[in-house]
């Protein structure tokens, strides 16, 4: 950065200037080399444009949202809290709301009392304050393959080694697993067994029993994130892993997905030294989340919304699930495959890779899926190493924010930018 | 931790039990040794016992929020937003927000277009990104001696080497910082230079403008925190550090003294390539502000409920601040001096130390003011080092939390523990 003069104007370009010195280099910390924006963050900006039907993002539907209930909730809050509604507070969280986050959890199989809970900024808040006492720079931190990009946005700061561990139909292989905590010390694992980010697989009954085994056997924690699990559309709920193995596992959840994203509320029950340093953690972070937000939750759960809710939005999202799986059945070519999970927000397809032929490449397919007006995330964005010619070759569909005739013309679309790119590819 | 069973109690004590294992040690990010829990937030959690009248915190006096006003704002906000307020929005900021704010920095002499503005989770939010995109661990950060905790507590997780500059009445003085920067390559300075806390001290005019002529000399990023400046109860503004070297200086302000702070609405103007990666960061953190919170504060900003409601609070402020020191001016023995600043929420007591006396132990102090019914917080955790004399002879005081008559009391109380602890030490 050149020396300027105290009234310079910060968009001058001093480099326009004849004798101007060149910009020295502004020295950032090494950690942000590992910060790279993401690619997912373009991509995103790209399907914003009104001329694009977006499959690419993880929006809950607007119309989940209870507008209507925000005034009351918010008349409630003043006239129960008061002033405390809006000055700081604790860094655990808004006491009314961990009061009503109790009996929340415990109906998902997650005992824990209003001491035990703690509130975050999302449950990326979590993420961010886990690796933040968890990870120091080199060690291992077990991923599944393909995983959640916003852990990775979250733990990459903090310098983790990834070892990634295989996966099918039924989540993550519990083989792989133990094969991995044999060989190295690791901080922890980070899974999201039901309806998982990007794929919507879940981890089956069995498995679920045979990692809490191996989490206990190793005396080794998993970071359980927990957002997807209230929107299950068919089949019975699983019991989260903290259930099976309570003091090797942080479970995460959030509101996102059942109130409101933009309060950023999320939650957290983690074993009680791991609690005792996120507290710590989130006091240099941002102090507390947003009392507001947290004084409408705890209205909002403690009124029995959430619960009297939560059928609708069900009802909103299961057409929409199976219009995509209608639409991917009826304009996919040859050579596809996709998952059908029973609940989230996310299908994951496959597109044909190996068998000697070349495997498509789904970054290619973006920009042409985008030229005719649909977007999508490819796949690769999702793995810690996403040049195998599977992951190059898979794609992430959001089903949750459009409607089913126009999940049904986004295919449509997108099968017309397949047909060319197979084409190209021959 | 020892394996336990699938169905074991997470409360239960394995150790109890005859043949249990050891517990075996969780091992912690090597940074979490950076980041014990602060003395300063168990002083406040004595003090915030109903029998002890409380000058340790930093609270905004809760009668300065606008309650009248929220049920009008949220209604202007559903109607103008709708399900837009309650859905994921960008990390830079919600975007009527960052409009919103660039005329109110401009008031105050920070030139910013709404795209130069970020919008961050209170000030803390902001002070936990700069650590993270500019602090290598052994990376030189210049504080003011004594500095904000706060500060401490978000960069101390990335691993700085502090240095401390001399501040004096005027606050920090020019030829240290310069002997500083000539000898070190430093990743910033931090410093707030009006209304410091702990102090209450305000950088002169003069100043300022060799502070800025020496960091474009140095080519160094001065982190300017300013939560203070718009509570001013006498005296003409200064122009922000950041309105002399717009290239050098992050410059950060907060809602949270003149609208709520439990909203954690802050904003920060940073050089564009900082800025650039301070929102790579907050997608990993908690990918940004409650939009509730944002879409609230751009209503109350537009409004202009802030410009209207200040003069109200400064009301509120000026005689309270002036009734703390009228306090110790009547009831301090001989040997204690005080800040008497311009504005903000803090006065800063220096007790006696040196002269061939043994100094005044502010710990001490503290225990038995507390038995008295009085907090205050003992100086020394405002230092990197606070073991010298003069760091454990001081004392921080809060008077925007308590009326005058409760002000006069909690002094009178306070002397007499002095009075005690004079004699002990004698």
């Amino acid at each position: 950065m050149p020396n300027s003069e105290p009234n310079s104007e910060p968009n001058s370009e001093p480099n326009s200037e004849p004798h101007a010195q060149p910009p020295r280099a502004r020295r950032f910390a090494r950690r942000t080399r590992a910060m790279e924006a993401s690619a997912i963050r373009e991509i995103l900006k790209v399907a914003a444009s009104p001329d694009v039907i977006s499959l690419a993002g993880g929006l809950p539907a607007p119309e989940s949202f209870p507008l209507d209930l925000m005034p009351g909730l918010l008349q409630a809050v003043l006239t129960r809290h008061g002033a405390a509604a809006l000055q700081y507070d604790a860094s655990e969280g808004f006491r009314p709301l961990r009061e009503a986050l109790a009996p929340h959890l415990a109906a998902r199989g997650v005992e824990a009392t209003a001491e035990q809970v703690l509130v975050t900024s999302g449950s990326q808040g979590a993420l961010d304050g886990i690796g933040k006492v968890l990870i120091s720079p080199g060690d291992v931190v077990v991923m599944e393959a393909p995983t959640y990009l916003g852990a990775l946005q979250a733990f990459n700061p903090y310098g983790p080694r990834y070892v990634q561990v295989e996966t099918d139909e039924e989540g993550l292989l519990p083989a792989s697993l133990e094969a991995v905590l044999a060989r190295e010390r690791v901080a922890f694992v980070y899974a999201v067994p039901t309806f998982q980010n990007p794929t919507g697989r879940t981890l089956s009954r069995e498995r679920r029993i045979q990692v809490a085994r191996i989490l206990q056997q190793h005396d080794t924690l998993l970071v359980e994130d927990d957002p997807y699990s209230d929107l299950r559309y068919v089949g019975e709920a699983l019991p989260p892993v903290r259930a099976l193995a309570p003091e090797h596992v942080v479970y995460l959840g959030t509101l996102s997905k059942t109130f409101a994203p933009g309060l950023r509320v999320g939650f957290c029950v983690a074993p009680a030294e791991v609690q005792r340093l996120l507290v710590i953690a989130r006091q240099g972070v941002d102090l507390h989340t947003s009392t507001l937000s947290q004084a409408l939750a705890a209205e909002y759960l403690e009124g029995g919304h959430l619960d009297a809710r939560l059928p609708a939005t069900l009802d909103l999202y299961r057409p929409r699930r199976q219009a995509l799986l209608d639409a991917f059945e009826r304009h996919l070519p040859e050579g596809f495959r996709w998952t059908r999970p029973d609940g989230g927000m996310f299908l994951w397809v496959q597109g044909p890779h190996g068998h000697g032929r070349p495997p498509l490449d789904t970054e290619r397919l973006y920009q042409r899926a985008v030229l005719r007006g649909v977007a999508f995330v490819p796949g690769r964005h999702f793995y810690v190493d996403g040049d195998s010619p599977a992951a190059r070759a898979s794609m992430r569909f959001n089903f949750t924010a459009s409607e089913p005739e126009i999940l049904d013309h986004a295919v449509r679309l997108l099968a017309e930018a397949i047909d060319e790119e197979l084409a190209a590819q021959a």
